[in-house]
């Protein structure tokens, strides 16, 4: 059994006995077999010192439970690391930021409080899962539209304070920014609500979020300010109808004004998440095809060289995928819109309709749908992606570290990250996925995301060169201004190194709040590199 | 003058002696004369001991001068004071919450840093005015469009900083929700960026909010965390075209589904700030029209005699404005959708068409049009509402404050609220101006404000009843679950006393961040029930 740091066997057990007190026998977990499932089972330490593993495990069903586990943790100085559900995959899956920290797996927590659809609004513990909200909504024919990220075991209230995201129009798919209203258990053990949940007998807790005074919902998102357990969010209304098409544009600089086009729809609250793809580039985030990489044998090609590539390719640039929800007339009246603007921005411009559909999708006819989460479906099939079918890799990865170097919204940007990307891996003797048709994923509304994706490996000598190559591109990004938005436990003490403005002034202010609410350091110890008074310095 | 408490007069004379070094001497303002004009001249205390007055204001132009009046602040524990610029008017004006604090006045910092119009954002200083940043997009032709919030002479920062709220869609008119990244002087005088902001060098500090961490910058809004010094904000990109038009339904009843298909149409992203009225009740906010008064001479009128009453007057009970922004397929595309769901999900429902208009507005064009701020043009004809003009008004208030009850957005709550308003009135012996047909304000999409304005005075006698009237008011308020975003120094004690879950665990929260962060107690001492240490029982 691993311990935690500096605390005693005998403080440990005795933790442990009043965590069974609090929780019942049953939920608490310390044989190796079952601390063994809270893993990161795409660990890039994997089996190694460094690997970040849990001492125990404790499940509690209730908020009172969740407050007595933090009261006894600060009794006996036991580092606490919760989780909701979900898997978190690529980005440290359930294993906690400390090893031997003791994981708070809210799972059981799974109540949905609340699901308003007149009003819009859902209210959920940690526990609740896209797939759950789904169904607790299909099943009472509620006229509401949830937006499910990738893949959809989540939770709404966990993807939520990672920042995660969805597919439909930009406001809902930024999960935190669509919340509203926040319960949460204090590292000291206390219990807040925010917003107008502060009012006792508040009829507006999830239809005002900001309250009165500071706005301090945003503290626990990424972080280690307390354990939030309950949350609630905005919900689409079911639209009449979805609909989308795909413009394509024939020259390589084409993407310039498709872009500002696409955000000109985008800022207006248009359509969903737009969905670029480069027809003679590779699949969306795929190596470049065979032509292209031929092209690139000499290096990075010149303008020139591009464009003469597209055109003896005969197939278009690049493409975007537009997706619209609203009523009949607006969608189709979105589309005719989109068709006159891009074709008179970029000579060219091709059109080709989708498809024209009546939501909510039949449940009889959802299986067949090829873009669930888009329809407001959850699915798995995100992993479709990443198969390690044998048939067609050979040598597939255990699992893969995810880095997205967040851009400005332009071609520019675009071209410039695939570029230092593709150099980056050239330097470090992998082979480069990146080219000049790489297209960005469009996630946050305002900005790109220009991805890679490190594979992770029970393999200690395969995992040291993938975290050198991830630790590289998280270098070379920062050096051109491209943060990233989330990172795993084993990289969050390095991004964090790099927001360094005016000597990490915003890293010393979060731990001055670490220590006014935290004075024990219970809560998550390094998270997103906040480490409490008695360990600074301490990197895990 | 007055003196901060605890501070002697050879140490408050040190401190401006440091401030004229920091800011140089004709920017230190010490004169009665000078100190008056940061009197709120809306003062519900106005000349009575209570009335909160500063002791001083500095007005430093550079971030650098911020944190120097900082340091000597804590040096000398100095309370200070942060203003933006325009008037704050109901919410307390200038004045400090706390009485004999230094105002530190940032309208010298009036630099418009950038704007994109490609990528849909501005970052500007706190004295930048909404005139400002409207000048300077016209005078460039700009192809974006800025939320406005009535009156336009506030500033962006300030403004979101406290919460306000513009007219045009939903994400936009929210405009602490549309804001992207912040600097911030802490309270210990150092200097913050947040977001990607916190990157050296950082490409995106305007594109994408939440940086790497947790998400502080809420902190900042009606709080006294910091003294914010930068603030970016996504802009609209400028539509084609601006389309509104009006519905009308027959009945008292009719108010709620008329409001729940107003909600499909808000949620979905397709309209601007609704405006909701009723032509048989009286004006916008207005007392009740001379035959809904006389009805009520026995108290609130049963639903049957409202019924009657719609009947007998031959004009509808209610309306409500719908404004469309976007490409001129899209706008008149969701005007008809309006029309076929309204008219199906209410019968007798009728719809007079607006104006559909080119946009920008032409310059030539912009002074004659009637609702400046929806087409993001800023003015100040809102206080036309409240003029004190004899030949319509013989004893006019010299001032208001204003209380917003926040109520869920559905018909019985706005009912609900105007008679409890209505009731706190008669048992206050005020005159009542709520009724039946009193209708709500949606500056947040997903709720409804139901307002009420007390009169404030130069006179202390009709100033008492007013206070009391006001508090009753916030009191009954919260006995029914229903809050307030906002409020003048005067009131903060009192709201966030209301916000009392668990006893008070917010506010006490928010005391252990003040804590952590501001150990000398320097930024705005009791700001929204937020008092130092040092302080804390102590109630201004």
């Amino acid at each position: 059994m691993v311990l935690p740091p500096n605390v005693s066997e005998a403080d440990f057990n005795a933790a442990l006995n009043e965590f069974r007190l609090a929780v019942g026998e049953s939920w608490v977990f310390t044989s190796d077999e079952d601390v063994a499932l809270y893993r990161d089972s795409y660990s890039i330490y994997w089996g190694e010192p460094e690997e970040r593993v849990a001492s125990a495990a404790v499940a509690p069903t209730k908020v009172e439970e969740v407050q007595q586990v933090v009261r006894t943790a600060n009794k006996y100085r036991i580092p606490l690391y919760p989780i909701s559900t979900g898997r978190n995959l690529t980005y440290g899956g359930s294993a906690p930021t400390m090893r031997g920290s003791v994981v708070v797996d809210l799972k059981r927590m799974n109540r949905i409080l609340n699901v308003d659809e007149k009003r819009g609004f859902a209210l959920v513990e940690p526990g609740v899962s896209y797939f759950d909200l789904y169904n607790y909504v299909r099943e009472r024919n509620l006229k509401v539209m949830i937006d499910v990220p990738d893949p959809g075991w989540g939770s709404p209230v966990g993807n939520s304070l990672d920042h995660g995201v969805g597919y439909t129009t930009a406001h809902y798919r930024d999960h935190f920014g669509s919340h509203c209203g926040m319960e949460v258990v204090t590292p000291e053990g206390d219990l807040v609500r925010t917003g107008m949940g502060a009012l006792p007998n508040s009829e507006t807790w999830q239809e005002y979020r900001y309250g009165a005074g500071p706005y301090i919902d945003g503290l626990f998102t990424q972080s280690n300010f307390g354990i939030v357990t309950k949350m609630g969010f905005w919900l689409m209304p079911m639209p009449e109808s979805y609909l989308n098409g795909t413009i394509t544009v024939p020259r390589y600089q084409d993407f310039e004004p498709l872009v500002e086009e696409v955000s000109y729809f985008e800022d207006l609250g248009l359509i969903g998440m737009p969905q670029y793809g480069s027809p003679v580039g590779g699949g969306f985030m795929g190596p470049p095809s065979p032509a292209l990489a031929a092209l690139m044998q000499n290096g990075w090609p010149t303008v020139d060289a591009l464009e003469n590539y597209v055109a003896t390719q005969k197939r278009p640039a690049w493409s975007v995928e537009l997706n619209f929800y609203g009523p009949e007339e607006t969608v189709r009246a979105n589309w005719q819109a989109a068709k006159r603007r891009f074709a008179k921005a970029i000579p060219g411009a091709a059109f080709q309709d989708g498809q024209l559909l009546a939501m909510p999708i039949p449940k009889e006819r959802e299986a067949a749908q090829a873009d669930k989460p888009r329809l407001g479906i959850p699915a798995l099939e995100i992993f479709m992606m990443v198969a390690r079918n044998p048939a067609t890799n050979a040598d597939p990865a255990d699992g893969h570290a995810d880095f997205f170097a967040y851009v400005p919204r332009k071609a520019s940007a675009v071209w410039d990250a695939s570029r230092v990307m593709y150099e980056t891996y050239r330097e470090m003797g992998a082979p480069p996925i990146h080219h000049p048709f790489f297209t960005p994923i469009n996630y946050y509304s305002r900005c790109f995301i220009v991805a890679t994706v490190v594979p992770t490996y029970r393999n200690a000598a395969k995992n040291a060169r993938s975290r050198e190559l991830f630790a590289k591109v998280m270098d070379r990004c920062a050096e051109h201004g491209w943060g990233c938005y989330r990172t795993s436990p084993a990289f969050q003490d390095r991004l964090m190194s790099k927001y360094s403005f005016n000597n990490n002034a915003l890293l010393r202010f979060h731990q001055k709040i670490k220590d006014g609410i935290d004075p024990n350091g219970i809560i998550s110890p390094g998270r997103y590199g906040i480490w409490p008074a008695n360990m600074r310095g301490r990197r895990a």
